[in-house]
């Protein structure tokens, strides 16, 4: 059921138009997915993200397994219907999340055993389970477990973790094969693929992936710490290795910047907490760069956050009501500017595929980032 | 400018229907103010405000004046324009704030000497000052200073008390005597009673706000503590001596009992914070009662917090999965909640009206605790 599309495709260059086919509905590419961690857009109601013409949203299946448990979701008739929320939801494995939240990590070639962020409880989780909690919520899109390394890591111990890593895409794999017929449903499968900043590594995971049979791919290990420039070598490197029919997912990346960068390298798809994480401290996403309300000079300022913005925000609230909101710790500060930034960010996308639909990319990435870095040409 | 009129009045019986009269718009009483104290309906905006159907919001001056500044408001154009919120605002004095929460306060005939519970700063508030604030923000309704003793209090403190709020009340007055023509606006101007739970006490504050010319009335310092029956016997004593037509406001009153209880009485207007407070802490209110959303029984629990409910939050999120957000300290659980509640109590304030209006009070409310309170006849 789940299956991904190239709609279009320039001539000499990595930019295209694709869809993502899911049996919660279609998402048009380049796109970008706020993440629900916990199986809600921090602040916001499904209602807002149907406002903010959000396409679709990436949950965390260690965060929903530790709390409330996939029984319970999958008593409550699965993740859409729990949430309420009846567009495409991508659930990740939660592998980076066990690695950085979870403590006492016993990492082996069965999987991993950890102990709960919440209540220090102890678990084991395999590569086959990870695959199956998926199937349990009804996911639309599944990822399967995997270790994200930190930056810098040494060659070998990069290695090492992708052999691991490369393992459990193997189970995981003969895992799916067997569940979509038990579930009788065919979510999308992602390989991932990890390596580091190593171009052999990346190569190498590729391969392995696509002897595995994996068709689409999410880029992992990536915007953890290493330079913008070295980041985009790889995604190119990785890009240039997988069929382009394959979706290319580019996991927990989303500034402005990345997005354009990566889009014009062929990435399809984002996932970023960014515009609620700093939506929650108070900085608001405009086309004239970040604008972060709690400084002194808004407290008296009456206009809109961004003034080319037509959202419920933008439209209702001075720049002096939302910080006076963030400053006085009013949880509908933190609501209206994540509201604000969701909302800018899907227009952000919708520009980026108009402007690739129209072969106008290179132009727009030149003039939104002129405006966006205050350059203005 | 701001009036108050009675609509219709059940023959032998306190029970009555009235209209307050603002430049920001009518509202139908018997009502009740969600509280803003800091200009915001915690986690809420104002249009969730007007789907739930308040008629109107409780700010709070002493909040407001810390932060973000009486001047900040006022550049801003006054206080609806601040929070974009255009029904009829209540400011209250922000004694009992004073009160509660400043430290090292003094307290002379002249006002009030404090410490900034946010940042320690030192203050000197008259009560004139305190009414040329609220003319400044563009209150729709005044309230002017006063001392809301705790409860139990003895007499003479009571006693010394009440008269420095009746003091007070006297330089409020020809404050706003001075203020209605210089701003060229006449808000609605309310005396405070106090006087604890001595009945001399408070006849004798009423007869002195009569004296003062005072029309429009609010009851203070209930709801501190005292019990039940106390408490409704001193608001019966007051309505008692107060004209039939002016306006009487329960401040801080507002569970569903004591909404009854107070209506019964001829009381017109209740401002609360439990609806949002109680929100925050996973409860809600239904026509069964108070539902604890934490409760573990809830895990999973498909239904509505309400069955008898068509709010947004009701028609879309299970108990299950409030129970969930709230667990997970997710603010979506907060919000939803809280909306919840002010939707409930919007409707029960709507159900009474019509009760009211139809001779059917009594059968009303005895229908209505049975169910609420778990004996359903």
């Amino acid at each position: 059921m789940g299956s991904f599309e190239v709609l279009y495709q320039e001539k000499n260059s990595s930019l295209r138009l694709g869809k993502l086919v899911t049996s919660s509905g279609e998402v048009l590419t380049p796109a970008l997915f706020p993440v629900a961690t916990q199986g809600s857009v921090k602040s916001l109601s499904p209602q807002d993200l149907e406002e903010c013409r959000i396409q679709g949203v990436l949950c965390n299946i260690y965060h929903l397994y530790l709390r409330p448990g996939i029984e319970v979701i999958e008593r409550m008739s699965g993740l859409h219907k729990f949430m309420s929320y009846f567009k495409p939801i991508i659930t990740d494995s939660g592998g980076y999340q066990i690695f950085s939240l979870a403590s006492l990590k016993k990492i082996r070639k069965e999987g991993v055993e950890f102990s709960s962020h919440i209540d220090g409880s102890r678990h084991f989780l395999s590569p086959s389970e990870i695959i199956e909690m998926q199937f349990r919520v009804g996911s639309d899109v599944i990822v399967p477990l995997d270790e994200c390394v930190r930056f810098p890591v040494s060659f070998s111990d990069a290695e090492t973790s992708l052999e691991r890593t490369s393992y459990w895409a193997e189970k995981s794999r003969d895992t799916f094969l067997r569940l979509k017929d038990k579930f009788k449903r065919e979510p999308l499968f992602l390989g991932i693929i990890q390596g580091s900043v190593y171009p052999e590594l990346r190569k190498k995971a590729v391969d392995t992936l696509l002897n595995l049979g994996f068709n689409n791919f999410a880029l992992g290990g990536l915007s953890v710490g290493e330079p913008f420039d070295l980041r985009y070598n790889i995604v190119s490197l990785i890009v240039e290795k997988l069929p382009p029919s394959s979706l290319r997912y580019l996991m927990g990346v989303g500034t402005p910047e990345d997005i354009l960068e990566a889009v014009e390298r062929g990435i399809d798809l984002f996932d970023c907490v960014i515009p609620t994480r700093l939506g929650r401290t108070g900085t608001a996403f405009t086309n004239h760069g970040k604008l972060v309300v709690r400084n002194a000079t808004f407290s008296e300022d009456p206009s809109p956050l961004d003034e080319e913005c037509s959202c419920y925000v933008c439209k209702n609230f001075s720049r002096a009501y939302l910080r006076h909101l963030i400053n006085s710790k009013e949880i509908l500060g933190v609501r209206a500017i994540s509201y604000h930034n969701l909302w800018w960010f899907s227009k952000f996308l919708r520009q980026i595929r108009s402007a690739i639909k129209e072969n106008r990319f290179g132009e727009f990435k030149r003039s939104f980032l002129g405006k966006y870095q205050g350059n203005s040409d």
